[in-house]
């Protein structure tokens, strides 16, 4: 099993869902770079549960501690250990089920696999492990930070509800943009910039839940400030990590970057992005002037290396698997048996999907980031 | 840059567009398979170019040769590499664009990331780099065909052009059914099962080409027969490697398993797949009796894990962005020029593509299965 | 910076030797071994400062805290956090030191490379580094034991006492050997198992403490039991690992296996190890026969791979770089300076290197065996 | 079976003694290196066989082939792959001995590994697989080359005839006196500088050779200009890959970092090395002046990080397994039998190891110096 993700910039997550303490170690970072407690802890509370009435009632704090690699509030280059305590762990959720495959999980797989599981919440197969992530990708944000990156999410679609933003929104590549983007995504709960659709993407998840259902969902993830030149063609390009991070998360089940699966209506020469050189460096000697491009249907990544547009990807989201309506399935002993998971489960996943997807891109950046730096 | 794909079963990619000869290593082979160049040749020719009216022109017989790592016609355990030599080299057609940007291209970010790059056909940023996957990804089918996991892909939808293969098609899950459907797909030089569907599709095709332009296009793999275990949770999710392989392929802008951007609009208590015990393996003794599910939105992956049902996967192929019809673009001095790219190019890539992501999945399964190894 | 070692079971260790804590992370420990906090205790209670008169008088308990992977007593093949609080930490030996280059120290090597560094305590170039290190052997030595194998370390050389136990002492091969040997080594504060050697070396280190002065030695490791085929061939052989993990291990400045530098003045018909059946196994049909050598020149490893014989490596230790007696050298401004290190350091390190010998050992030894299942 | 070796700068080697050809790929290098295959040839030239009277009698070529990743004279930054043909491959030598386990060889324990191997020459177990890694070292040399880093070994030891260089010969520091050591070594077949003692060397091989038997001995390889900071602390120190990369050479039983094993004897005031600052930098700003050592115990590394001093390593080399004086053995029935290994074998492997371990020593510090850049 892996718990590794990076090149140079590696994370090694660690924690049950319902064991003593979850975690993370950093290795790889650079050194000398501001790093403090609070850092992580902006980034944990965006995911943490029980943040408003459409997300699970478990409370957890997750109170991020740091317990190496940083000296005087300084990175110090060497590993950093962050670990989080496990608080509010109800096992009697679980525990009538623990000798049944729950449909849409990973008991049955877990357990042809290894032949024993940790069936308190699902153990390492939880969302729960993304807290590790979510803590990791924090300290990618400190270092794409200072190379003027950022990393935005929301929630595009739930259900048939549709944020209409149009592709031009790709269109985002200013910080001032950015940041009144990201303002109006932190007023909806559901993390969806369009305050009406926000209005109606809840009505919807309200009303599942209340049927005991379960609905899935669409995010956009965006990074702006990315130097040209992320990214290693052939196998490590920047799009093939990006979707290896972003399916990687749990109930993910489609991954696109720029124009996605949209590209196959397309034609060549509609698809094709015109490179031009903006007003403000044109008659610069060569090597010193700016690309860009008219439209980003590349998502700003051409032959896997970023080309200085925004980065832009999607993903889908399934419903989540664990629901109150009644369920056929089979135990471990091969009986029928119908089940209704009742326990605190999000309707929806996608409103806490979004740190852990912006997180995912963070890492990969950070890594490629690094990387790249050899190449000076 | 990384040309190493794999974990255990590991191939190094090497080779210019028009180079001398273009090749893989594969590393990690397990000792004591039958393999001879005829094995790699199968599946290189469904690869090259010049097959049919509606490919390339480029003529190249990719004749591979194996030089290492076969003894007495079976594998050694050793390194095996196989070289194929470039013939059908037309670089008059490259050196006149070689200051150019070309739209779509990797032509400006390997300059702004490197400094040089072979302009010669896109050097290694060209789809001929795929020859030494889809000749690494031969010897992980034979792997794999020894324990009963077969692959096939085919052309779904090119434009608007759809080929409406219900969902319920990846219940291919007899070798019977696969056989036959890899004949229907085999009749198409489009590569898709449907013979009245191939009939537009190649229409859509030719028209496209008339008109100087290209096409993008979906293209779905299965696999059948892959043993339940395969995949570890977490980072390394047979689902997220699925997705980091297939989104390496030149062109592929996204990537769906099983349900993949349908899910989005599914509720839970539809999305999960239920489980069900087979009446031929009912009434057996616990770990003996088989599991399966009815429907197959997991697209055989749960939990990042193989379930037994079919492996299910999807990709984006963008329209091919070398076309003849005018374009707009900055040359290297960052003047406006206009170009028309005229040469030998697929007016759409997916029918060449779809042995290139078999290979692509070929390679992730056969890495996943000599790890599961470790495990019995 | 890399605080991962192993392909298949790696460990993560994090932690400066005076910050809040110190700990390891094991990923892809196989499920179902038992395993409890004591296990680690045990071995980390070999390691640990205050041990004798002979050893640091630094005092920390070094409790293990086994945090996640671990369900009901048994491991769930999910990565396995171990938290060790440090407690005795003195800063003020230290803060005088903390412009200075100490001889013999990474204090100038890593500041040249970072720009700034941990000066408590050397802080993740300390020893105290290795704690992590021997608690992630005691998980791989639990997996070693399952399949027989057993690994033992002694102080074979202190300044010039040598413990003149003949080479073919390498020939403990049997168990009740291999407890007898252990048992007398646990005798000695020294780690040595001639009693009379063991006394002289105690009284040359006390000695050299006495002057102010450190001394180095030899450590010979051995492992027993250690099934044929571990390693593999060209640059991941068994030998090269085992150099490279004993070689990280501070303070060693050589490595041999077998007759090791000894091999030198040997003749090619005295150093080749004669090949025989033992009459226990002679007559059995091909395959099902044991092969064993004569002699044990190759220190169990032919061709980078195990043969079935002990497993015999050595190490040299330097003598520890912080004396009391005064040194010249120079601060971080240039200028020349005296100094004396007064503060808590062994005199020598080998007794509490033997530990650390032994755990980088099982950590390569577990790390192949995991390997080498994938070719069964 | 793992055939990679480096982490940024990896090579890829292939290939059987006595297949087609033999070769490895580079991944990694940077853009824009001159490179030529003459440069190749040089370092092949001096591993050839057949170069002296003191060496097997084999006829290899060892013609270098460029076939990718260098265009216009330059390298690109993709793989760069080099093809070795074999040539003077005598079966008849082998054939007879197949079913036999040469004593000293890897043939019992491959094929209790692998269960089948080929027994031509050894297959991939042959020296001549060190072909590949002198062609990938001599790239690597390359990029050392355009930083000042220079390499050079030489022979130290035969038998029990030593070069008297005194340790202080480390102290070879400057272009000059580099230039005029290898002028020395270059002039003596055995490579050992000191031509008296080279003479003696040479005695000694052919006394051996008639007797039908092989001697061992030391090589020392130092390098010169290496920057301050390569090597990462922890696991992956400077001084850990080197033991590493040199262990894997065929027949090394033991590796050395300056003081090497004589460091047992010494005490920590002697064995510190003294920090000083040379007249030449001294009064420069801090971080301004140079740090040197008056001795070079160290072997040029602390902490695992270079210090700017010679780094120093030495290396067993154990008697040719394969002599022409009778030897018992098993067989692979299990039979008891007597061989004599007729062919063309070095003598002594000593003078053609030395570009090999010249080869590892580049590879690794090519690999740290590219990832220290990213520190910059």
């Amino acid at each position: 099993m892996s718990n590794i993700f990076g090149k140079i910039f590696r994370i090694t997550t660690w924690g049950e869902s319902h064991g003593k303490a979850i975690g993370v170690v950093i290795d790889g970072c650079p050194v000398g770079l501001k790093l403090s407690e609070s850092d992580i802890q902006h980034e944990l509370d965006r995911r943490r549960p029980g943040q408003s009435k459409i997300t699970t009632a478990r409370q957890e704090q997750d109170r991020a501690e740091i317990l190496s690699g940083v000296f005087q509030g300084m990175t110090l280059g060497t590993p950093i250990s962050i670990l989080i305590k496990n608080q509010d762990a109800r096992l009697q959720d679980y525990e009538k089920l623990k000798d049944v495959y729950r449909p849409g999980h990973a008991d049955y797989t877990w357990e042809a696999k290894y032949g024993i599981r940790d069936w308190r919440g699902g153990g390492r197969a939880s969302g729960r492990e993304t807290v590790g992530r979510v803590a990791g990708g924090a300290v990618a944000r400190k270092i794409l930070s200072q190379v003027g990156v950022e990393i935005v999410g929301y929630v595009k679609q739930i259900g048939i509800v549709k944020c209409q933003m149009s592709k031009s929104k790709c269109q985002i590549n200013s910080k001032i943009q950015m940041s009144n983007f990201r303002e109006q995504i932190d007023k909806s709960i559901v993390r969806c910039p369009d305050a009406s659709v926000s209005e109606q993407m809840i009505k919807l998840i309200e009303k599942v839940r209340r049927e005991g259902d379960s609905v899935g969902g669409v995010i956009e993830i965006i990074a702006i400030g990315v130097p040209v030149g992320l990214g290693e063609p052939v196998f490590d390009k920047l799009s093939a990590d990006l979707a290896k991070g972003l399916m990687s998360i749990p109930g993910v089940k489609g991954v696109e970057i720029g124009s996605g699966f949209e590209c196959c209506e397309m034609r060549g020469s509609e698809h094709n992005d015109k490179f031009k050189v903006p007003a403000s460096s044109a008659g610069r000697r060569p090597s010193k002037f700016k690309v860009i491009t008219e439209t980003n249907n590349a998502g700003g990544i051409l032959g896997g290396i970023s080309n200085g547009m925004p980065i832009v990807a999607r993903i889908a989201v399934k419903p989540t698997s664990s629901i109150v309506k009644e369920q056929g399935t089979v135990d471990k002993n091969g009986r029928s048996v119908k089940i209704k998971i009742i326990g605190r489960h999000d309707p929806c996943l996608c409103p806490r999907v979004v740190p852990v997807a912006e997180a995912m891109m963070a890492l990969v950046l950070a890594d490629y980031y690094l990387i790249s730096r050899m190449y000076k």
